[in-house]
């Protein structure tokens, strides 16, 4: 039988992708599913649609809630919150180098450790020595992994992430892509995305 | 013990307030809530965002996406389901013929009738006839009914929610408000909201 999988498309500024991105990995486990973990870059589809900022600065209602229920769901989870400042942060260096570590297999702790140093500590995650820092904990060597995340082949890895976002029908964080295309949006449909990945795979043996 | 209570904020022509309305009495019953039903209007709001239509028109893919979750929820919940065309349905008509209900006693009937039209049947719901045709199942005289609904009382009434709504910080709908004033947005964050009313109220005693 084909093992379940999903792909998992997540923006670094986004603050719904991090509750999405701290429990994906226990859940998809215990639900035998395999992530595919795609950071890609919101700004480009924010711009298309006429937005130089998150909609959450732009729409302040909607930015007050989103804060608020943001908080509600990392209490429930049990994970420290505390909101960036700015917001959105640079996001451009930390989803390179989640690709080159993608790529090396030390991606997804990566990507982990950027969405804890922003969302729980506040801490500017656009700024390099921020991302040495962190690749120093994960025993990874900074210069060598910033000058892969600056090639060539890394840049335009990271641009097909977020060309394949698009064609998926991706308009948001953290969105999930089952394997027959069905599309899912926001940590509160991760649950659901899982799930579906299972039976469309049961279905198909 | 005081009883534990939420207003309930939704709009006719608001997809994900068509579950919500079939589903909330018998689960806020469950759990010991008393339900203040709200019909608003969302066109103001919008109006004071610069949108001129439904955020789901003016932004395709986000559109395309909510109409299969929404068809994925009323699969889930056994609700029928059939897109509405045009979408958004002129709703100020049904909104005022609530708000004379609610205060008759036949508003969350009206109400429940006036969704299931909308988006399990496909009716338009801006035409008087479809919406005399609705009371007289419910066993109410229309005339009087939608004489009421045109009275300065009720068309008050209506804008009075839809302030109330904005100044409970309300941008979408449906939308629930608690006694302390927490807000929660979204059909999928009713549970949660029905069980903060609880908790509250707990606490309080």
């Amino acid at each position: 039988m084909r093992r379940p999988a999903i792909d998992f498309y997540f923006e670094f500024a986004s603050t719904y992708s991090y509750p999405a991105a701290m429990r994906i990995a226990p859940l998809a486990q215990a639900a035998g599913v395999s992530v595919r973990w795609r950071p890609f870059l919101l700004g480009p589809m924010f711009k298309a649609q006429g937005w130089d900022t998150s909609p959450f600065n732009l729409y302040p209602a909607k930015g007050r809630y989103m804060w608020r229920d943001l908080a509600r769901i990392c209490a429930r989870h049990d994970l420290a919150f505390r909101r960036p400042d700015p917001f959105p942060q640079s996001s451009l260096l930390a989803a390179r180098v989640a690709h080159a570590g993608l790529e090396a297999g030390w991606g997804e702790a990566f990507c982990r450790a950027v969405f804890a140093a922003e969302f729980a500590e506040g801490r500017p995650i656009g700024e390099e020595a921020v991302i040495e820092g962190l690749l120093q904990n994960l025993g990874v060597a900074p210069a060598p992994a910033l000058a892969r995340a600056r090639s060539d082949e890394i840049k335009a890895a990271l641009r097909a992430a977020t060309g394949e976002a698009e064609q998926a029908g991706v308009f948001g964080a953290p969105s999930f892509v089952a394997a027959d295309g069905e599309l899912f949006w926001g940590h509160d449909r991760m649950a659901e995305a899982l799930a579906w990945a299972v039976r469309i795979t049961a279905r198909a043996t």
